[in-house]
């Protein structure tokens, strides 16, 4: 193939993965042994095990490089594992990326994904121990990482029980307006642009709750967790399930909204329950008993994340929800389906 | 999108998940949770530590579905990945499966790349811990593995010396000409059969050396060990650089070489330096100080597997290869670069 140099193709496989050694500070702590070798070698101090979590990411299904750069994508492959280690519980310490680069992809393009990435990556003492890289038709971007299991054990989404209250972290429906309005679909109502760009951040680079995650797992209240990535009413019914085919009755009223996303659902541009089908939220959503409260609370204050209790845990093996004075019930799964949509 | 029911735009990504957990063993052993959470939780007896390796097979640039059914790739998916283990000396012990897939991939065929993926886990005492699934343009898999790093410490690329002796296990080339021929770029010189599905099963379904990696490393005679994926003087290739720049004597008569193999070379259809840089053997490449020679051998007695001394380390920075009398000086890398070819 005939290219300039400025390509991945110019680089060649080796290139690639001499210039990202370059570039990764020494394998140091329990990491023995980082990239460059068959595998990775990491010893940690294990009390309660390792957990593990893997995600890809494909051009056009899960981005569109239209409106995402390259750092915000580095950002954001990082960050959606971080989000699935934040909801066990777990420490994170290693990661493995793989990347399948179509050869016309620009060197300078690929710098900018790894810069975001190994910022992200430092901020939580995350260390990229390994990977692989192949060439491809499309980009498809695929993160394991290996974290550290609590020491008072994973928080399973499996746990939730009667009567328990159910909780989210931050606010809702923000990456889904972010989405619309990237995607040109929505307009701002008030044209304030700090909003616009609040809402398009929560889209393009969710901050996933890792040290949120820690603490709830320490506290020993929290009885079910995992993180929004389908949807709040499809991850609840998620967590439903694994416990065993609960219900839950939520109270539209509750449901934590940016002011930004406020704005938009008071002018009628979106409807409310589109904002729970919506997805990409990456906040925490948790059950735990009614006399954890004041616990949660501590925790919400300690941590600077609100924490919300939106409804409670009952018998009845629907979602419904308490919206302009009725129950309404939810049907069918209402999530994201990467198939199906 | 408009399709039968026997896609995998049918299922759905909860589907497959559904269908893939009702498949699955129940998470035993050390793997506490498997597939259905946001992570795996794996708690492992933990002498010195976990290996991780991750490896991506991409659809046209990896594999070609023309002739590669979908039993061989789940087998080869993992047996790649289990060789980059079994490079370092480890026991393999949980796995995770990344899958972006066509909406109109069949879902018979992913139920038989699935249970040959399974199959040869299951071989190997292995867990299928965690994946995802996504969808995408084209096939792309990607595969992680977690493994237990032995007792006596990883066996790295890093760690020959002056005057090692180098080995091969099994064959060299097979892959080679197997890809040859399914590729229909050669004809057997003899026509027969045996040997020609002989050496296309040595690429399609290669047999990672697990095991014998495992012996290996728990020798503690084995100073620098990699796996063949890109030829095996590419592979040596890298052996030396991470040794700290040696060079390397090969003696071309004491490359081994399958009996199908040499009918090739001696009908004069191959030269035998394609074999060397033809890549994919998964055939383990090490080496070993000279008076090792007596422990070499009597591991490969108890492996089965050939164990085959093909040359010497020597400090001059280069491969010379004894070919007809004569030393040949091989420059460059000579191995399969996946932007480049």
């Amino acid at each position: 193939m005939e290219t300039g140099h400025d390509t991945v193709a110019d680089w060649g496989e080796f290139g690639f993965i001499d210039n990202l050694r370059r570039r990764l500070p020494q394998a140091s702590g329990a990491l023995q042994l980082g990239v460059g070798d068959d595998a990775a070698w990491w010893r940690p101090a294990l009390g309660n095990g390792v957990l593990t979590t893997t995600d890809m990411l494909v051009a056009g299904v899960h981005f569109d490089l239209a409106y995402t750069s390259a750092a915000d994508l580095g950002h954001k492959a990082l960050a959606v594992n971080l989000s699935d280690l934040a909801a066990m519980g777990s420490k994170p310490a290693c990661a493995y990326l793989g990347l399948a680069l179509p050869a016309h992809l620009k060197k300078a393009w690929l710098d900018e994904f790894i810069g975001a990435f190994l910022l992200l990556a430092k901020a939580h003492d995350l260390q990229l121990a390994g990977g692989d890289t192949v060439a491809a038709k499309e980009l498809v971007i695929s993160v394991t990482l290996n974290g550290l299991a609590p020491e008072s054990e994973p928080l399973l989404r499996s746990g939730a029980a009667l009567d328990d209250d159910i909780y989210v972290s931050g606010t809702i429906g923000d990456s889904f307006l972010g989405l619309q309005l990237l995607q040109k679909r929505l307009k701002s109502p008030t044209g304030n642009l700090t909003e616009v760009s609040f809402l398009q951040e929560r889209h393009l680079r969710p901050v996933p709750r890792v040290e949120l995650g820690e603490q709830l797992a320490a506290s020993g209240v929290v009885s079910a967790m995992l993180d929004i990535s389908d949807g709040v009413i499809a991850d609840l019914g998620h967590l439903l399930t694994a416990s065993g085919g609960l219900g839950a009755e939520l109270d539209c009223q509750k449901i934590p909204l940016s002011e930004a996303g406020c704005q938009f659902v008071e002018a009628g541009l979106v409807s409310f329950s589109s904002l729970l089908a919506g997805g990409e939220d990456y906040e925490l959503l948790f059950t735990a008993p009614q006399k954890a409260h004041d616990e949660i609370a501590e925790i919400a204050s300690e941590s600077r994340v609100a924490l919300t209790k939106i409804g409670q845990i009952n018998h009845q093996d629907t979602i419904t929800i308490f919206e302009n004075g009725i129950f309404k019930e939810l049907k069918g799964r209402g999530g994201y389906d990467h198939f199906q949509n």
